[in-house]
C-alpha cells in the first residue's frame, strides 16, 4: 500500500492504474482515526473495485470556528495499517496547504437539503463538506465513492451534488456500524468520558423505540420527536442538538408519518457531538 | 461532424476517443450564433488537441430575470456548418432540461472575483456561468478549454474555479478578435440597430485613448475612467454601465496606475449591452 500526500500524484497514480487496466476505482473519503464503519466501506470497495483509494484529510472547512477542528482525534500511523489490513491500494493524505491553493475562493453549494439537521445546527458545515469532497472526486477520478450511513443528511447531499454537477461517479451508501451496545460508531466516540461513553448508547434506544411507536401505529411526529427527547432524559450528560423526523427526500419536517421517514437525532453528551438515524417505513 | 445533444453520449463519445489514443481533448464553450471569436478559439483548438468539442448551450442560469434570455440570437444550422469548417469534431448541443436535473440545488460559487464588473451588475451570473461550466468540464473532461479575451472576468473567474476545485483541465484564454472598425465580436451585435452598430466601436476608441493616457504617463484611475466615460459622450445612444480601472488579480479597482491594470467598460448601446476591455501596462 502507497500513501500519496500530493494531488498531483494521486491523479497520475489513479491514471496510471487505468492505464494498465483498471476498470473501476473506488474512493472511500474519511477524516480519519478509523473505526469498523471505514473499514466496512473500504472492504465494500475492495470487493467491487481494481483499485481502492482511501483518503485521510480533516477538512478545515467543514469545521465551524467554534468547533472540534483541533481536537479532532487523529492517527495516522494505526489509520494506514488499519486501511492496509483492509485492503486499500493507496492511501491519500494530503496536508491543508496541498488541499486548498492560496486565495481559494471557491465553493460548491447545496441548496435546500443542507437547510435542516446538520444544515442548521453547522452553518457553513455542507459547504465545506461539498466543496472538499467535489477536490477529491476531480483528484481521485473515482467510478464509486463510498459514503456511511450515520450521515445520512450528508449522503443526500453528496448525491445531489454528484448528479446536479454531473460528477462521473456513483455514489454508495453502506449501513451504519454499530457497537455491540447499539452505539454508532464515530471517530469522536474516543473523545467520550466513560461515564458519557456509557450514556451514549440511549440515542440508538431512543431512535429503536421511536421506530417501534411506528410500528404500533403512532403517525404524529411531534409525538415521536416528544417520546425520543424524553427517553433521552435517562441520559443526565445528554443534551439535544436536534431530534426530527424528516422526509427522505429533501428532508424537511414532516407533519404527518405517512410514508418512510428519517428519523434523526444530534445529541451531545458532555463536550462532544454525536448523530445517529434511522430509516422507519410506517406499516401498510 | 457529429453533433451530440445528450450528456451520456457525450461522455461516451470523449471517452471511446481517448480509448482509440486521443491523447488531447479540447472543449470550446460557447452560447452558440458563433462569430469569428469563436472560430478563432475552435481553430486553436484544433491545432493543439486530438478531439475538438464544441458546446453551444445558451444556459438560462446565467441570465438574470430582466435580461436577454428569451431575445439572445440562436441559430443552430449555421453554427454546426461553422463550427464543422473550423475543424470541430463534435458539436454538443443540449437542451435546458438535459443539462439541469429536475431539482437542481447545487452552484459553484466564486467568491471575491465576482464582487465587481458583471458581477455586480449582473447579481447571480457568474454563479450560473461557473455551475455551468463546471458540468460542461465533468461531461466533455476536457485536457484544455478555450475561452476568449472579451470575457475577461469571465476567464480570471473560470481560471480560479478550475484551480480551486482541481478541475484537471487547462483554462486558454485567447486574444479578443475584432470587427475592422474595433467593436469587439460578440453575438449581441446581431442585435444592434445600424445606427447603434455605427456607434459601438466608440467604446473600443475610448478605451484606446485611455491605454494611450497612461502611456503618456497618467497614473490616476478616477481621471483615466472620466475620460473614457466623456469619450462615449459621442454616442448617443450609449449608456454606460460601468467603466472601472481595475486590479488584474483580485479585479478591485486600483487607487493608483502602477502596475498593469484592467481596463474594463460595460456599455448599452440602445437594449443591447456590450462589454470590452483592455490590459494596460504603464511604461516603466
Amino acid at each position: 500500500m502507497r500513501v500519496i500526500t500530493t494531488k498531483t500524484e494521486m491523479r497520475d497514480q489513479v491514471r496510471g492504474a487505468r492505464g494498465s487496466g483498471a476498470a473501476a476505482v473506488g474512493l472511500v473519503p474519511t477524516m480519519g482515526y478509523l473505526h469498523e464503519g471505514h473499514l466496512s466501506l473500504a472492504r465494500r470497495a475492495r470487493s467491487e473495485c481494481d483499485l481502492v483509494v482511501m483518503s485521510i484529510f480533516v477538512n478545515p472547512t467543514q469545521f465551524g470556528a467554534q468547533e472540534d477542528l483541533e481536537s479532532y482525534p487523529r492517527d495516522l500511523e494505526r489509520d494506514v495499517a488499519m486501511a492496509d489490513q483492509a485492503g486499500v491500494d493507496v492511501v491519500f493524505h494530503p496536508s491543508a496547504t496541498e488541499m486548498y491553493a492560496p486565495g481559494h475562493a471557491t465553493w460548491v453549494d447545496v441548496e435546500g437539503l443542507t437547510d435542516h439537521l446538520c444544515g442548521a445546527s453547522r452553518p457553513g458545515h455542507f459547504r465545506g463538506v461539498t466543496t472538499v469532497v467535489s477536490k477529491l472526486f476531480a483528484v481521485c477520478e473515482p467510478d464509486r465513492a463510498y459514503f456511511g450511513g450515520k450521515d445520512a443528511q450528508q449522503s443526500l447531499v453528496i448525491r445531489r451534488m454528484a448528479l446536479d454537477l454531473d460528477q462521473a461517479v456513483e455514489v454508495i451508501v453502506c449501513a451504519t456500524v454499530r457497537e455491540p451496545d447499539g452505539l454508532a460508531m464515530s471517530s469522536r466516540n474516543a473523545r467520550l468520558t466513560s461515564a458519557e461513553r456509557a450514556q451514549a448508547p440511549a440515542m440508538y434506544r431512543a431512535l429503536l423505540e421511536a421506530e417501534g411507536s411506528i410500528g404500533d401505529g403512532e403517525r404524529d411526529p411531534h409525538v415521536i420527536r416528544a417520546a425520543v427527547i424524553g427517553r433521552l432524559a435517562d441520559a443526565p450528560s445528554a443534551s439535544v442538538d436536534y431530534v426530527e423526523v424528516v422526509s427522505t427526500s429533501d428532508l424537511r419536517p414532516v407533519d404527518r408519518i405517512d410514508g418512510e421517514v428519517l428519523l434523526a437525532a444530534a445529541i451531545r453528551f458532555g463536550a462532544t457531538r454525536l448523530i445517529d438515524n434511522l430509516l422507519v417505513s410506517p406499516p401498510d
